[in-house]
């Protein structure tokens, strides 16, 4: 089981080091024209510093600005002005990094050139309201008191923002804008990631003030007239490059599966069941093609070792008081079900940090029940009380890599070991 | 999607024409060689009239016994004498079998023969207990009330009757028993199906008596004993062969899907997680493996099209009052995540039964959501409710096949049309 859990490390490592901010942006970045006019640099996002500092090596922009979360800022950037701002509750200081950002991109021609670089968390951090601050942050905890996704959120915000829903690139027009969005929302939707600066609506006034109705939110008049008015539907003036997202993590664990001697099965980049439920799913996969430790030893599975990949952002329907994460309950459900088999199931955020404790996630294999065991834990009542940080934590469970500086949602992956069949 | 739902329908014939207890038995028994002394057939479970009903045509015992559920004989069977008798909760008629095949395989010699035809249900209906019939029906309802599962009903049932964990192949010995099993227990455990009358017993005295205590049983003073009596661990006179497993089943729906053109993808045969999650992670499989209908649009799959096949037994756990069973649920809580896509999920049980309703299962494809809005039902009210009945039956959705015959557990398929890249 060494084995399985130093293949674990070496894949959490080499796929994480593929979706960081730096080398993707440079990469992005290698082939760009430089414009004949002004070159603006707007970084946004919790790994904004990371990619306006990758930026910085290879461009040499006439102005920038960074806007990213509290003590997210590294050190100053030549050319940049650096802003750190609240999140997920927007303050005045993500108003004021906005509005700085708008009055950058004022008055430009058709020569110059916007290079505008986005991570998560830039709904609340790029944000510049049309509303006043402190009716759009009581709107935001509305929103997140009554349960509201992330989709729904968006769909409010982006209508209440000079910024977002597309008017960014509008602001910007009729310099192009080149946007360079490492991904955080699932299948990539760009016009909800960040809530879309620079990307066309595909939300409508229907849908939010349907929101605003199941919800039913306090709206002021002026809230209740802008929720009322379109978004852009076509802007042509933008150029968009998706890096980092979970499926290039996907992408990333397979290959480097690949380089250890794991056939990959990709199974999906887009998972967003119960975590624990998703750990059972990957133990059923894990029976049915595991070569030992079954039951009735009849198992007819051949071939050598396997790899089962899925990307996505679980959830935990919180029940006890435990402390854990998305990616530690999703590894601790599977427990159970691999017990004795030479499998592993590890899971992690690609952020470095899953729920609200300093692990990025968890890892169990064959021989995780026989340890819980032996330290008095009780997988089921650890599992129940969603206490899964404390569980792993007996038995060398938790991944800890510290925070990663990027963001692309999680990776959950079954190692199956198996032998190729010898000849006698 | 009309060609989806056809294919589903295919699919699900074959598959569980391939399950069928007559052409397994029939199968199985081919190469039997006739013993030189008597031949005795005892069949006992749910299909123990149909596995009796094909072993006559082929064989021609010296006795035979039948025992299985209420209205479940289906006329005479020359040889056999046929009981019906209670499930899941024994009751006499099931002891009187039970007794009567005891009897007839008391004081066979060596050079005879039992051939042994077991199915699910077993456990109830064929019961010989070493306490008094009514302790036994009140220590059942005590397991079942207090939630235990199958694998701990029968840990402690095995141990209060004369014919299970083992001891019925005791009896018969020193004939040689032929067993065929046709399977309804994930993973296939010899010794747990129908609480293995002909298999060594894995289970111990001391899980018995933890479980005593865990759940709090009220027992006899002979039970309690019992209980500490270790069963068979060693059994030489057996020969096992397992038919009509979901393993079978899945094998088959593979074939008849690779037969439609759809490659197969075998994910697992012992599915066992929450029947609406295991819809889900099915539905983001969809997602990621489908060509058309991401709102990205930069899905990069390409290939022809899919199915993804889990076998097993998913659970519900009860929320709301609506009528439904576990199949209908999962492949209506895949529906909102295969909306708009050229993608189907169904599900069913190879007994034909889902739940308590008329149908085996349930189906749902990417223009189901529609159909639902249209037929004004709210599907994540219909999952609340534990109601997929009644929202798959407004739009279509159900899988109605009447008893089948059979009952090896269920099988959940997801298909994924698409067409191979054509050269332009």
């Amino acid at each position: 089981m060494d084995k399985l859990r130093k293949d674990a490390d070496r894949i959490t490592q080499a796929c994480i080091s593929a979706v960081l901010p730096d080398e993707a942006v440079k990469r992005a970045l290698a082939d760009l024209e430089a414009p004949e006019g002004k070159l603006i640099v707007v970084a946004a996002g919790k790994a904004a510093w990371q990619m306006a500092r990758a930026a910085a090596d290879v461009l040499e922009p006439d102005a920038g600005i960074v806007v990213t979360k509290y003590d997210h800022v590294m050190g100053e950037i030549p050319g940049f002005t650096c802003f750190e701002a609240g999140h997920p509750v927007p303050d005045e200081n993500g108003f004021r990094a906005a509005e700085a950002a708008m009055e950058l991109v004022r008055d430009l021609k058709e020569e110059d050139l916007v290079v505008f670089l986005l991570s998560g968390g830039g709904s609340a951090l790029f944000e510049l309201p049309l509303i006043p601050g402190e009716e759009l942050q009581d709107i935001t905890r509305q929103l997140l008191a009554c349960g509201a996704d992330i989709v729904e959120m968006n769909i409010i915000r982006k209508r209440l923002s000079a910024v977002k829903g597309g008017r960014f690139a509008v602001a910007c027009s009729p310099a192009r804008v080149f946007s360079i969005v490492l991904s955080d929302v699932l299948g990539d939707p760009l016009d909800m990631i960040a809530s879309g600066p620079a990307y066309p609506d595909a939300s409508t006034c229907g849908q939010a003030l349907e929101l605003v109705s199941r919800y039913d939110l306090k709206l002021s008049e002026k809230a209740r007239a802008l929720l009322a008015e379109e978004t852009p539907k076509e802007i042509s003036n933008v150029t968009t490059m998706i890096t980092g997202s979970v499926r290039e993590l996907c992408r990333a664990a397979a290959e480097a599966c690949r380089q250890l001697g794991y056939e990959p099965v990709f199974l999906t980049d887009q998972l967003a069941c119960e975590a624990s439920e998703a750990g059972r799913f990957l133990g059923a996969i894990a029976r049915s093609h595991s070569v030992t430790g079954l039951s009735d030893g009849t198992s007819q599975q051949r071939g050598g070792s396997l790899a089962f990949i899925a990307g996505g952002e679980t959830v935990v329907h919180l029940r006890g008081h435990g402390l854990g994460g998305r990616n530690q309950e999703l590894a601790l459900a599977a427990a159970p079900l691999i017990e004795g088999l030479d499998a592993a199931v590890f899971s992690l955020g690609s952020d470095g940090t899953d729920g609200p404790t300093d692990a990025a996630g968890g890892y169990t294999d064959g021989c995780t029940m026989d340890k819980l065991k032996k330290a008095g834990v009780n997988v089921f009542e650890a599992l129940d009380n969603n206490d899964a940080y404390h569980a792993l934590q007996s038995v060398g469970g938790l991944i800890v890599t510290g925070p990663t500086g990027t963001n692309v949602n999680d990776v959950s992956i079954l190692l199956i070991h198996r032998e190729e069949e010898e000849t006698e």
